[in-house]
């Protein structure tokens, strides 16, 4: 397959690395340093383990020349999903899957303003990773990746799913890919968010009681405004299990927004906390604590 | 007057100097080192314009021996008020006064259980101070000071408001001062609990446009809570131009509770934020945002 991946970030550097290990992929990002540094030196991971491997898809500023791709995968941050397909717009043929696996939700919608519904492709993913230099990233979770359309795409779809795992990537069609994404939402939406007003690890959520109590308010409400939109039924003690599973998991682990925050750059909050917001303005449901939380992440980025 | 102050902190040390002017002062305090510096020294108030003035109320840890007061103040932490009131109990005759000017609510409740409603005196001050050491407070700012009884205390009311005033602290007897605890909890609860949460200055929560809509958010669900209460009838934008006046006025300037959690102190959010969750719950309305500040703020205090 040709492989475009927007945005060589942590996430887009694994998939990509991975990925070329059978199909021809670019990394494309603006970041002109970043992309001659993995044009000369390629990207390497670094496992869990201490094990590093060496990979060299190739990286581009500009993808003017090159083509139609099979797959584009999104995976820049999602403040900037809109302009960085508008400026690749030329990779989408008619017969182009576009992808993002990116968190939090709303990404669906913008995707669909550049193809059909059958070339979109939805989905979350278990991996995490985090940047340790240009072309240099630390893989520091694995699990599965679950992938599904936003119109009928069926055949081409699992097709997708057998190369990602061919590719070490292990991938399947999933029906109730939009309810997977809306659980990925409540731990990224109630824990992760505290992580970064509270500035804390994750396991800070789990084991400090009033952090815990918040993320069950905030967890709660997400359940009501994802059972509000109708399709999947969450059960709020099942999904409020599953957040403080992976606090438990993740104990000391950092999330990007309390990175993101302790380093003064913008976070993600708006696809994030946003996103229930956005989806409980849009059904005509109130979420006062998702609001209050995004106004909290927001006036931290600006502060001095 | 007999007059005995619970708490030498910042405030307690200002009240009992002025006092000191005309009346015999007792300064009680659990901490021994401080009780025996203001026994030597003094208490010294620096004035805002820089000029010093020294007084010499008394000051100790054990009451036992005093007898009953005229007036007892209570300035302690809001959550040592039941404990100090304990362990000073019998500085309360039948004639005493037991007055509270702590920020925030709920207070008079808990001094209810020590005397009855026509000796329990509560209210707001404009006044504000903060330590520089033991035995000596900076005067930040100074106003009114508005009192009223939490029964029929009447004429002896007056009296303490002008012996008050006669010391330097401008008093008056108020009939709505319930209207203006709430007032002053709109600010304590809505700007001031933020400075805490995002740790930035009281000027902050107005020139931030999410930091002004987080207090927004806030100020609109206190007044609602307020409402509900009854008695005074508040207005949503009277009470949000109160509070940005106040924001507008401090700019730079941090508060207490701010400073709480900077130290990694506890801090009093139970009788401010808490105070308006308290009320909520009690009348059966909600009130999530100041729940959700509360339990953010508690999880900061316990930030290793």
């Amino acid at each position: 397959m040709k492989i475009s991946i927007l945005g060589a970030g942590a996430m887009g550097m694994l998939f990509g690395a991975y990925l070329s290990r059978r199909n021809q992929v670019w990394l494309v990002d603006v970041d002109e340093g970043r992309v001659n540094r993995i044009r000369s030196d390629g990207v390497s991971v670094r496992e869990k383990d201490g094990s590093e491997e060496h990979f060299f898809p190739q990286a581009v500023t500009d993808t003017a020349a090159l083509g139609e791709m099979d797959l584009v995968i999104v995976f820049v941050k999602s403040m900037y999903t809109l302009s960085a397909l508008e400026s690749n717009r030329r990779l989408l043929g008619k017969d182009t899957y576009l992808m993002t696996l990116q968190n939090g939700a709303g990404h669906e919608e913008k995707l669909l303003r550049f193809t059909d519904p059958d070339h979109v492709v939805i989905g979350t993913t278990q991996h995490n990773a985090s940047v340790l230099g240009d072309g240099y990233t630390f893989h520091g979770g694995s699990g599965h990746t679950s992938i599904g359309s936003s119109g009928s795409g069926g055949q081409d779809l699992r097709e997708i799913a057998e190369e990602f795992t061919r590719c070490g990537i292990e991938c399947s069609v999933c029906d109730d890919v939009k309810k997977q994404i809306w659980m990925k939402l409540f731990t990224n939406a109630s824990a992760s968010a505290l992580t970064a007003v509270l500035q804390v690890p994750l396991g800070y959520i789990y084991d400090d009681p009033d952090a815990r109590a918040a993320m069950h308010a905030l967890c709660r409400e997400a359940v009501e405004v994802a059972n509000a939109e109708g399709g999947a039924r969450f059960d709020v003690p099942e999904a409020i299990e599953s957040v403080e599973n992976v606090c438990k998991g993740s104990g000391g682990g950092y999330t990007s927004i309390y990175a993101d925050i302790k380093n003064g750059r913008r976070t993600e909050v708006d696809s994030i906390s946003g996103a229930v917001v956005d989806t409980a303005k849009r059904l005509g449901v109130s979420a006062p604590c998702h609001e209050m939380i995004v106004r909290l992440i927001h006036a931290m980025e600006r502060r001095p």
